[in-house]
This record gives C-alpha cells, structure tokens and sequence, in this order.
C-alpha cells in the first residue's frame, strides 16, 4: 500500500469549463458596450455605501445600472433604487459566489427589467435590446460577500475591484491572496478612521505587491467622499476605453 | 422607476445541471455496486478520527476506499492510509464544496490508484473495472469542512452523512437547515464531553425534525468507541441494500 496519497486537482475542469463561458460573456458585453464590473468584499467594507455614492457623482455621466447579488435578502437592490437607477438582486440560494452562468442569468434580467421600465415610462429610458450600442454604458455587479470564492470564478465581468477597510486590517492580501492578484483595482475605505486602527496603507499596499505588481491601491471613505475623486476617474477612463 | 427590486434566483441551473450529473453518476455507482457515502461537518468534528475508527472495524468485512477532499493539504489522506486501505486526495484549491463533476473526476483517480496498487501487488486487490461487481463496495468522501455550501451541491453519492459534535452546540439544524435536510444519517460526535457542554440531545433531535422526519440520529464517541456499532450496522445495512 502506497504511503504518499495520489493528489487530484478536482476543480480545474469546473473552472475550465467557467472560465470559457465567462471569456463568452465578456465578448458579448465588448459587443454591447457594457462595462461589467465585479466588485468582491468581506461584509461590513461598505461596498454598498461606496456604489450608493458613485452611483449620485456619476449618474449624470453614465448611464448605470446595478445587479445585487446576496444569498437571501434583498435589501442592497432596495437601497440602490432609491439612488434612481435600474437595480435587480440576484438571489444565490446559499452559495458563496456568483459563476459567469449565474451572471448572465442576472444580466439577461436586468435587461429585461429595464426593458419593462423603459416602456412602462414612454421609452424615455435608452433601449438596450438590438443596437448594442444603446446598452447600459456601466454595470455593477456586487458579489457575494466573501473574499474566498468570489475570487475563485470568473464571473466575466470586464474588471474587478476588491473593496477592504481599514477596520478589517492590512494583513488581508496575505490571508486572501487569490482576491488581490485578480483585482484590477483595490479599495480601502473607511479611511477616516485611519487615527484609530493599527492599519498601515503602507504595509497594505506592501503585501498587495507581493501579489498583483499593477492594480491602483484607492484609499477612500464613502461616507465624506475623500478620495472619491480618483475612483470616479478610474472608472470612467476605463468605461471609456471598454467603449472605444 | 421601481420600488420593489426584481429578485433573480441564479443558482438554479447551475444547480439543475449538478442534479443530472449526480444522478448520472449515482447510476453509474449502482452498476458497479459501489456505495459512496458523502460525509459532510464543520471542522474539528471529529469526522478522520471517525472514518479511522469505522475503517478498522469494518475493513474485513467490506473493500473499503476514502476520498479526502480538502481545500489544500494532504493531512487526512495520509492519515487513512495508515488504517491500509486506498486513498486519495482531492483539492478543491479554495472551493468550498464538492460537486458531482469534481467527485467523478475523484472516482477515477481513486480507480487507477487501487488498480496500479493491485498490479503492483500481483493483483491480490480486487480489480475495479470491467466487471462491475468487482468494484469497491464502501467508498467514503470526506467533504470540505463546511455546513453550508456541500449540502447545496449534490456529490452523486448514494447517501450523505451530517458529522456534528457537543462542543459545536445543539442548535446546529436551526443554522444550517439544508445540510440536516439532505442528511441521511446524523451523527453527534464527542457525546463523552456532553455533562461539560450545553447540549441536549432531545433538543438536538427536536431541530434535526423540524427539517427531516426520517434520518436516525446516532450519539457516538469516536474517541471511545461508545455508540459506535449503531453506526456500523446503518452502514453494512445500507451498503448491503445498495448492492442487492
């Protein structure tokens, strides 16, 4: 009898197998002109406060639309309507991520939804069937908070940002490296209590080189909107060249 | 605008395609006369100390072969070889949870290995193809320690087994609902530190009701051993059954 376990790498297929679907997705978004982006946190980081807020500054600029995705509730799409935008919750059912199936389903929805809103007002709303260019410029697709899985499957998102804070602690790329190395840009917020916690951005942004050389590090607070400024330009520079 | 979100329940497909795996793969078990029981718990339940215990008393009466599956390390396969019989090592690489594709991709892997094993042996193992009822009779997959997403996710074994302990606390079925109600068999572990611990079995059994009628509850002591022909004979009873 053998003393040394044969190893097996079970989930390399099923991420394969997800992985070409999400490559299909995002040739469909590039398609369209829709900017999809995936944004991945712990709970309690403000994810929900930080898209509330940049959905107020950018509005005017974009045209956005939010999809929620949380195991049971509904209250994110709820608190992203009353920001008057198109907001639908994808309800995961116990699981701890979203696949690139499971956001296609949700952004089949979402337009239909839009869809429905858009006639039900007089079709004062752009239409996002036929012409892809007349597609919701920008989409947000917040995840399933959880800095494990989420970052495990592709959702086909055209970009992902990893949200933090800094009462959660700098250590978080070491303990959740696989979040920091998929990020296409980090954000720290809650940084005005940066006084009270011992959190150092230096360090923070230390350990995320260790696994991701490129992706901007955004320190922020959502609540008084410091640093806000160059996370609305991040995004439209690179909704912008999504659809150039 | 809408008030009410549009709720989108996105697990579903990606769950419906899973169900026709497993069922695929539970057909394809029945064929060959393998049982493969799915066992599911937190950490630190005492499940290897469990599958060590079972596989000493019952390996002379049955074949018997394990598959870990762990997010990373190898600590628990190589701890089933020492009890003699086959094992594998199945990584999940940060996924939660076991799917049907997953737990198929181990089948195989766990196939090769005894047959090598049993070449390399002058063929004194039994072999495992071709002749369906040569094949293992007792397979047992040891899940991801996890009591949420397993349970979603149906492996293709013949049953599954909820692993929970005193320590853990008695209101377990109340948290985790779906894991008590796709469990054939609960077993409570650790009963020898029950007049240290703040757990009633009575209430325990009255939560595990709630969501499931039928599956026997069965207080054991891995450690000690007490309770543990309870356990036995469910096993030799349902393999026995899966194999008429």
């Amino acid at each position: 009898m053998a003393t040394q376990p044969r190893v097996i790498e079970v989930k390399q297929n099923v991420l394969a197998a997800n992985d070409r679907a999400a490559d299909e997705l995002r040739a469909d978004l590039k398609r369209r002109g829709s900017f999809l982006l995936n944004l991945m946190s712990s709970p309690g980081s403000g994810k929900t406060t930080t898209l509330g807020r940049t959905i107020d500054a950018l509005k005017d600029t974009l045209d956005i639309a939010v999809m929620e995705a949380d195991i049971d509730s509904d209250v994110d799409a709820r608190a992203m309507l009353e920001h008057g935008i198109c907001a639908v919750q994808l309800h995961t059912g116990g699981m701890c991520h979203l696949d690139a199936q499971m956001t296609r389903q949700g952004l089949e929805a979402l337009r239909e939804t839009i869809r429905e809103e858009s006639t039900m007002r007089g079709a004062d709303f752009r239409a996002v069937d036929g012409d892809a260019s007349d597609d919701v410029e920008l989409i947000f697709l917040e995840n399933v908070g959880n800095l494990v899985c989420p970052a495990e499957f592709d959702t086909g998102a055209c970009a992902n940002v990893a949200s933090v804070s800094v009462p959660g602690g700098d250590d978080k790329p070491l303990k959740y490296p696989l979040m920091f190395q998929v990020a296409d840009v980090i954000l720290v917020n809650k940084i005005d209590v940066l006084p009270y916690f011992d959190f150092s951005l230096e360090t923070f942004e230390e350990y995320v080189r260790m696994r991701n050389p490129n992706a901007p590090v955004i320190p922020i607070c959502a609540k008084t909107g410091e640093g806000m400024d160059a996370w609305y330009d991040w995004l439209v520079e690179h909704v912008k060249e999504w659809r150039s």
